[in-house]
């Protein structure tokens, strides 16, 4: 069975010497000393690796199901969700007005790798409360808010979001499902939603579903379309439960992975819904929390890589096969550890060189939604905009792929269930798909956030990297990342520059390089980090730290990826430059 | 449910338009006339998706089981496999005088990508049996080849190959596996075998087991290696079955994917065994029929992008969701359909430039296969020697993202099972594992086919292209082809050069580029492979073709995959030239 151990040492190393969070000026990272730090992580990281972990193959083998309408978890999650809700988890970014732990997004993303890692299934039960409390948070009346909060971020009660159906997923104009304006300012809401996680089980006293819908008479397409809240039980003034609503479960999909968690089809047959945030405006509260959630998302992709990674890591460390062909490595054993093989180290070190960057553009991102929600600083929630597609694209693609590689390392062993690897492919696939397909993502970066308020968060962007570069371009040991960080954002604005002339042309030309603009503008993005990494590591060499093999560790590994990945932005720009033509050539009927 | 069309219009394209099989020289391809070849691929086309491909997603869902030591296929597995003895399809390329159809394997490979498009799990029963037939007749004497032959050429027994310890995988100097010699010229085999497909089910009245194992005092390592024939019923001497070998499936591994096959761990327990070839030489008799199996599971990878390719498209093409931006498609119609947008263009026209360049691929290289064997030509046995791995790692490896990307176009529906996306990535995944993970193909590319007979058939390969590419210079139209495959080549030129000055002064610096430089080769490739469909395109409009349709999408095809794949040569050529310093360059304590 695969093991996890959290990364604590790698995400301190980020927080405190790369992004050096306990000197900014956000307010409430004052409090993120590297001692409060390292308590949460390391309590996060026990439970993590303690309860959660053995609890993956758990969920993937069992699944969930459904019985007489009742959905139940996979054996051990009720306890462990006990366990995370005493440790008041879900609620760690919350307010503490509602119970909350008040603290910064920044720890909910390092402290949420750690589960997902760990357990993406079961971690999608809170992930969801948490999306839809925020939701009630940002757009819900102070009633709302008090009705449903208290209970929300305890994760008594746990959340869903309601969007797709059978008909539409990304084109959600075409919805279907009806709300009718009753006389007590509530509303029956009736239809059918696909593909709603964590829809009904068994492991809260409630379920607070968000769900979009269509008001009688409501304009045509995405314009019409209104969120409302929906308790699968009714909830009484003073708090307590009270009727059943129309809400239930028609079945459970089987999927290709994250088994532990119930995907259910909703049936909303005349249920009691309550309007939330403006009527007609549902989308709106929707995208409020698009860039957490899909920062969030990436995440998803990063962790299922670090656990995937750590077990290739210790599978290569172990298994014995062949022998180094420079010299013999283990003369004392049959066969040499995988590892000493060239082709399993460049496969190692993609993983790797991958996780680490991602990680820091992740704690990064988080940064940035808490400099823009705490201290209302709309550059950076520009840039976090902007930024958001690559982090939920990139990220997922990618993490992704390391998964592949991971099982690769396995051989044989990695296709068959028994060792688990090949449960953290099948659980990363989904993370390319919801929350906005990839290709949406692309679409969203290139048709929508690069032209945001007159291209400004680009500009600020390319800007950061410039400013970089030029501050470091004399540092000795920096050379082997600001050279290639240089020619990499070159090729970024060179992209950029492309869809600004050819895409007035024709928009096609634009779109058709959006995948690969966002793959580019993903590596541009993780070069950065490893150069502010890289940096952080010569810092801490120079002033003598107690641990140099880390440190020395970084750079090599910064190295490999300025190296051997980042030359990857070239070919993304020469496919780029191609425009609309090859792409667009062929009639549909003559594929 | 998916569906399948066999791409019969495209094979004949490949076989008689580019690769002009009925003029060529190579004995029994005269006999390969378009009437001919037509009725063959029809039919096979026809069984394919006919009875074949509905019984796809039954054995994903039902897999295997065993009950009291009998293995169950999955529903309908049992009269399907009485469909395909009946049509001789096992077959098709064996000797008539063992009740073959004594066809080119070229053919072969034609059909056999259509029963492998329409569900691999279940060609492999035949497939393996093909291969172990493949071997006696080789290896084996003229008693053992008329003792198993012609019922393993009908199929009436199956066969299977084992090789794969729990130790010991790619490493097989490891094994265990004990033959003791008896008084009778036998041998006892004791011993455990893994992951043996079709090692044990109810399809066929005898199993004929090869399998390696080490005779009492042999030389140690990979040297002391023997191969046996192992039944799981003794034969009589009329031919008739006797007693129950001491061989038995222990238990049925959970897999990812291809669940329809029985993937066994086999126990020897002084089984009877009878060694075939020379004592010791067992490895020698595996390897020679390693080009065919290996280019059987290239042909795998690209099987599974077809049936994918094939679904995406018609996805694609029916699920409205946005409008094209350039102007509304639909506009009876409350949404345009995917295909309009450039992104899943972008998308689809991967799938198609790849999966049809490596179609035209894999029947080349079955081209020089027949070569090879039936003109007794070594050039062209040390040109496919060169281009197994790559037609075995990098199709596999491509053949697999494809399966990916085709169900990325179903968003969330390509994650739950009902739509059988899932199933392809699934069932695509172990065709990079098998017959030697990609890893081994890339050094096996590198450390050995190189340099193989002094480096001559590489540079048979580059004098083909260069040759190619000299004669086409000035053909109109085929630039768009010729100055991307000089370039293209030139990378891969560039990455042999670099091996052989800087692998002299370190074997690593080549080995740590081998995955990028079997890519970088797969590409140049298929970029021939385009090249050559083209030229025969351009020539079917200039003669006046009657499907002008056809041919001008071949082109548009063909520019696609020069203009938007094939620019990745420079990447890899990039990467591999950094050596062996960035992959090694961390001990392994310090990952």
């Amino acid at each position: 069975m695969p093991s996890y151990t959290a990364p604590t040492k790698d995400m301190q190393f980020i927080l405190h010497d790369v992004l050096k969070i306990e000197a900014s000026d956000i307010p409430g990272y004052g409090d993120l000393d590297r001692d409060f730090t390292t308590a949460i992580l390391g309590e996060a990281g026990k439970i993590s690796s303690e309860v959660l972990a053995p609890l993956n193959v758990v969920g993937d083998t069992e699944g969930c199901r459904m019985e007489n309408g009742i959905v139940y978890t996979p054996t051990g999650f009720k306890d462990a969700f006990d366990q995370m809700r005493d440790g008041g988890w879900p609620g760690i970014d919350m307010p503490e007005d509602y119970g909350g732990m008040g603290l910064p997004y920044v720890m909910n993303t390092a402290t949420g790798e750690m589960f997902s890692s760990a357990n993406q299934a079961f971690t999608m039960y809170h992930g969801l409360t948490h999306g839809a409390a925020s939701a009630i948070l940002v757009h819900g009346t102070d009633a709302q808010k008090d009705t449903y909060l208290p209970k929300m971020v305890s994760c008594e009660w746990t959340g869903t979001m309601n969007l797709t159906e059978p008909h539409c997923g990304t084109d959600l104009g075409l919805m279907r499902t009806k709300a009718e304006p009753q006389d007590d300012g509530s509303y029956k809401i009736t239809g059918q939603k696909i593909f709603i996680s964590a829809g009904e089980h068994d492991m809260a006293d409630n379920i607070i579903h968000l769900v979009l819908a269509k008001i009688t008479g409501a304009p045509e397409g995405i314009k019409g379309v209104s969120l409302f809240i929906v308790p699968k039980f009714m909830v009484n003034d003073d708090g307590s439960l009270g009727a059943r609503n129309a809400v239930a479960c028609g079945k459970i999909e089987e999927k290709m992975g994250i088994h532990g968690n119930s995907t259910c089809v909703m049936n909303y047959d005349g249920a009691t819904g309550f309007l939330i945030g403006e009527a007609h405006k549902g989308m709106r509260a929707m995208f409020t929390m698009m860039n957490e959630a899909r920062l969030g998302v990436g995440m998803q992709g990063v962790a299922q890589a670090e656990a995937a990674f750590q077990n290739a890591l210790d599978y290569a460390k172990d298994r014995l096969q062949g022998r180094d062909v420079t010299g013999v490595k283990n003369p004392d054993g049959p066969a040499d550890p995988l590892i000493v093989h060239p082709d399993i180290r460049r496969n190692l070190m993609e993983q790797k060189s991958f996780t680490e960057a991602a990680r820091a553009f992740l704690l990064w991102g988080s940064t940035l939604i808490d400099r823009a929600h705490r201290s209302e600083d709309a550059d950076a929630d520009g840039l976090v905009s902007l930024l958001t597609p690559v982090i939920k694209g990139f990220l997922t693609d990618k993490g992704y792929d390391m998964t592949v590689q991971a099982q690769q390392i396995y051989g044989g062993h990695g296709y068959i269930e028994e060792w688990g690897m090949s449960q953290f492919t099948r659980d990363a696939r989904i993370a390319m798909i919801y929350e906005g397909a990839n290709g949406v993502q692309a679409l969203d970066l290139v048709g929508r956030k690069l032209g945001q308020d007159g291209g400004k968060h680009v500009m600020a962007f390319f800007d950061l990297v410039k400013g970089f570069c030029k501050d470091n371009a004399d540092v000795e040991g920096m050379e082997a990342f600001v050279e290639p960080l240089k020619r990499a954002s070159k090729d970024l604005q060179a992209a950029g520059m492309y869809f600004m002339q050819e895409g007035m042309k024709n928009p096609n030309n634009a779109l058709s390089g959006s995948y690969d603009f966002m793959h580019l503008f993903g590596h541009v993005s993780l070069g950065l980090m490893w150069s502010m990494m890289a940096k952080a590591s010569l810092e801490a060499l120079a002033n003598g730290t107690t641990d140099p093999d880390f440190h020395n560790t970084k750079l090599a590994t910064g190295r490999f990826y300025m190296q051997r990945s980042l030359p990857m932005t070239a070919t993304h720009l020469a496919r780029i430059q191609t425009g609309a033509d090859p792409v667009m050539a062929l009639d549909a009927a003559n594929f």
